[in-house]
């Protein structure tokens, strides 16, 4: 999968991923209604406009980006009907070509772990049976208890030729409270770091690993870093727009064959129509305003990267 | 709600939380059976065996303990009938008068965190109404992106009153991977302790703060330092029983009250007729095998607290 990633990366010239992270207050009224008109206001009826909203964000830039990043926080906030409408916009997401990259950040010890790898990318046993949960192509998952929960889910990739992306050095501001704490002079990120280029090596791609890392685009020096310290993995790179990242501080992430980075941008997207730059297109042309505002991100990373040299 | 759990603790005389973590290779195969006759080998078939399953061992000890603890990927792995699975345990639960523990180890930044927080604990808005998702007592939570990621869910623990257990030292064998990293000449995980004490004031029960910590049993002389680092945090012990841990060793996770800890076992009591202890029960009797368990976990942790003087 990793190299169906680069494949699409390659082929659109865009190392984009849209994140699927919708909340009420973005979706436009005109999908609101219809489907509180449907449904009533209802955990079914914040789930029907989700899906209808991301429905919509998707057809618009399915051709532009190879990948998407939905947020299971964002829909799990609404119980079972919300998952459902995770569900359905990673199947959809898929049908279209897309690489979904499931934003879960899970993780626990052993068995447990192995529960969540074979709920995401594998497929679970039931009697002589077996069938996907959520059936992910990738997902990011938290490191905090060790190798035992993590290992559970490279053994999956493996076996589905998926990937996981680890979380390393992450886009809030607070990261910093434990990730930054120096062990023997060094922070605790990098060690993390260490530990996904050493669990990478179990499962590589044609030029990448199966296991790639998150580091924030708010964090550039980290990120220069931490590139050269898993220099086979892929950064899926947050924060870029609404959380302050520019395209110049992402060309570190980048390795000198313009590879091994992907950016996501969420609001910066699917609420672009909010913006005043986008506001031309008003809440009917939402869908639109967010493949113009994929345009210009991708033209704000080719220019950075182009700038480098 | 930690005031409803110590008060419940104090009735039942029991510090003891069983985890529902089915696994189908525990489930009777009378339960499993008729489940698949009427759903075939499927998803549906999986969640109608577990919870079948779960609901034996609830009503054969709910009488006897204050509170479960629902692993929520055992469910998950089985998709949104899973979930679906899960949702409808809590809520049996709830029913039965027990305090119920979300392990879900969730943990985000911002807005997503705040949405698990909603999603788990409090009430989600939809137009003019709003809505409880899963709507569990107390979550689990993953501190590994700083307090960010933690104070979204204290933010709904103080609307909702419920409470959460922030992962400090976890049970299993690679925890100390990153979590014993020397930070100044301290242990990472008493930094984390050293946080949940100070989150933890911010939401104060009438003895016990609204903010626990998990740390495993396996880490007895750990669990005596945390203690002292947190002596208002109520502290969630997993790892007795089938992962090594014993009563002896959990006396240092209990303050002088003999409060401040409750002590979780899953497979040692869930699956308890799968062991040569129980094995007279056989499978038709895996609800009384349960109680069996439950009653000598009791009797050891309070035994190890008696000798303790």
């Amino acid at each position: 999968m990793i190299d169906k990633l680069i494949q699409k990366i390659q082929k659109t010239q865009a190392p984009i991923v849209v994140g699927l992270d919708p909340m009420m207050k973005y979706v436009p009224s005109q999908i609101r209604e219809a489907a509180f008109a449907e449904y009533g206001e209802t955990l079914e009826g914040a789930a029907e406009a989700v899906w209808q909203y991301n429905k919509g964000i998707v057809d618009a830039v399915c051709d532009l980006i190879p990948a998407v990043k939905p947020q299971i926080a964002m829909y799990e906030q609404f119980g079972i009907p919300g998952l459902i409408a995770f569900h359905k916009t990673v199947q959809y997401c898929k049908e279209k070509g897309l690489v979904v990259i499931g934003d879960i950040k899970r993780g626990d010890i052993g068995s447990t772990s192995e529960a969540y790898a074979v709920g995401h990318l594998g497929k679970v046993s039931v009697g002589s049976q077996s069938f996907y949960g959520f059936d992910e192509d990738f997902v990011t998952v938290n490191p905090y208890l060790g190798s035992d929960g993590v290992k559970p889910f490279i053994k999956v990739c493996q076996e589905e030729k998926k990937g996981i992306f680890v979380l390393v050095k992450t886009s809030n501001p607070s990261s910093g409270e434990f990730q930054d704490r120096l062990v023997d002079g060094k922070p605790l990120y990098e060690i993390v770091g260490e530990k996904v280029a050493q669990w990478g090596q179990e499962c590589m791609g044609d030029s990448y690993s199966y296991v790639g890392a998150v580091v924030g685009a708010t964090y550039p020096e980290q990120g220069r870093i931490l590139r050269k310290i898993m220099p086979k993995a892929f950064i899926l790179v947050p924060g870029y727009g609404a959380q302050g990242g520019k395209g110049a501080d992402l060309v570190h992430f980048f390795n000198e064959d313009g590879l091994g980075a992907i950016i996501n941008s969420s609001r910066g997207i699917i609420a672009a129509y909010q913006q005043e730059k986008y506001a031309k297109y008003g809440e009917a042309g939402y869908a639109e305003a967010s493949r113009a505002a994929v345009l210009d991100m991708k033209e704000d990373i080719a220019a950075a990267l182009a700038a480098r040299g």
